[in-house]
C-alpha cells in the first residue's frame, strides 16, 4: 500500500534550544503539529475549516524517540506519513531528519480521535474517511 | 502612596533556557502573566471568574529590559507592583530578582485594557476600580 | 516493592492553553520535566549539580496518553513514580490529576539514558544507582 | 535614508493560541527572533557563525504594542527594519501584518548589544558595522 507522505521544513530557533544546547524534547510535538496541519492541507483538508464544521481531531496519544540531537539554526525536515485510519481514530507517524542528511534524529507518532465541540467522541464522516482512504491506494 | 506589591516565585526549568545558556527573553512575559494572576488573586480577583463575568484584560503593551541573565534551576522572584489605574487601562510593573539577591535581573511592565468577549473596549466597573484603588491608599 | 513517588503542583497559565481551550498537549512534557527535577531533588539529587559533575540524563523516549482535558487556572498535580532503573537507563512515570480529584487526566512516561557532556553514553555510577535503589525497597 | 527591510512569513499554529483564542502575546518575541535571524542571513550575516566567531547579540530591551489580534492558521508577515546602529547597540523594528492585509496587528522593537561568550560587552567590529551601514544608504 502506498502511504501518503508529506515533508515539512522548519528552521531551528534560539527559542527551541535548551540547557543542553540541543532542541528541547517537547518542541518536536509542536513541529509534528505544524507538519500534520500542512499534510492535511496538502490532502485538501484545512484543519481550521474542519473545526468550523464541528469536527475536532485532538491528540489522544503521543510518542517520541530521540535518537540524535538537533541543533540551533539547522533546517530540518519533518516527514509525516498517514498511518492507520478508522472511523474513530487516525494515526500519524513522523521522522525528523536534517536538510540533506538521511539519519533519523527523532521519530514519533500521534493518535487522534474525532470529537465535536463539546468534547463528545464522534465517528468520522464518510467524506472525511474517503479523503484519507483515497490517498492510500494499494 | 503605598502601592500594592506581590511576590511570585518560579523555578527556572530546562525548557526556559536558550542557546546562550540563559533564560530565553520571551519567557519572562509568561512569568509576568503568572505573577499578575497571583497578584490579582491576592487582591481578591480571580481572573478566570472575571472572564466568566465577561471582562477581559488583554495585554496591549509589554516592555522588558534585560539587565543580568537568569540561569537554569535558579529560584527567582517576580515582584509585581500595581501601577496607574484608569477606567480604561491598568499598568503593572515587574522586577525579576534572585531568591535572596537584590540585583534586578530583568524589569518590565505590561499595560492592559478592559474589553468584553467580542473584543470591544469597555470601561472597568466601579466595583473593579474600587478593588484596585483600595489597595493603593496614600 | 515500594516505589518512590513525588507530587508536583502546577497552576495552569494562559500561555498553556491552545486553540481548543485546553492545555496544549506538548506542555505536559515541560511539567513532567519540572516534576522529575523536584523528585530528584527530594531524593537528594540536584540535577544541575549532576550536570556539573559531568553526568547528563537526556530524554530518549517520551510517551503521553491524554484522557481528559485540563483547563485554565486549574491547580493540578503531577505524580511522578520512579520506574525501572538500570546502569544505562532510568524510567519515570507520570500521572496528571486535578488538585482534589482522582481522575487521571493525562499519563505518560519518559526514559532517560546517562551520558557525558560530549553526548557519549556512560553507565550510572554506583553512587547514583544506590540512591535510586535505596528509595525503592521491597 | 533607505532602511534595510526584510519580510518573514509564519503560519500560526495551535500551540501559539491562548485562552482568549488569539496568539499569546509572548509568542511575537519568538517570531521577532526568527524574523531578525532571517534578515541578518539576507544581509550576509549567519548569526550562528557570528556566535562561533565569539560575537553575541543578546536582546537587552524588547517592546510590543498589540493592536489587533492574530488568529489560528493565519499566514502572517513580520516586517523587520534595521533601526539605529552604533558600535555598542543595534535596534530592530517589527510590524506584524496579515498575508495580504496592511493593518498593523502588532508592532515592536528589540535592542541588542554586542558581547563575547563570557557576557562582557564589546564593540562591534568595523567589518560588522560596515555590513549594517552598507545596507542603509541615503
Amino acid at each position: 500500500m502506498k502511504r501518503f507522505m508529506h515533508t515539512y521544513f522548519v528552521r531551528v530557533r534560539y527559542a527551541d534550544i535548551d540547557q543542553m544546547g540541543v532542541v528541547y524534547h517537547a518542541r518536536y510535538l509542536e513541529w509534528f503539529e505544524a507538519a500534520r496541519t500542512e499534510m492535511l492541507r496538502d490532502m485538501g483538508i484545512v484543519y481550521k475549516e474542519l473545526e468550523q464544521s464541528g469536527i475536532y481531531m485532538p491528540v489522544i496519544e503521543a510518542h517520541c524517540r530521540y535518537r540524535k540531537p538537533v541543533k540551533y539554526d539547522e533546517l530540518i525536515r519533518v516527514k509525516t506519513v498517514l498511518g492507520e485510519v478508522s472511523r474513530s481514530t487516525i494515526r500519524l507517524e513522523y521522522k525528523v531528519q536534517g536538510e540533506k542528511d538521511e539519519t533519523v534524529r527523532v521519530e514519533g507518532y500521534t493518535v487522534h480521535c474525532f470529537m465535536d465541540k463539546s468534547g463528545k467522541p464522534r465517528r468520522a464522516s464518510q467524506e472525511l474517511l474517503s479523503i484519507f482512504q483515497n490517498v492510500q491506494r494499494p
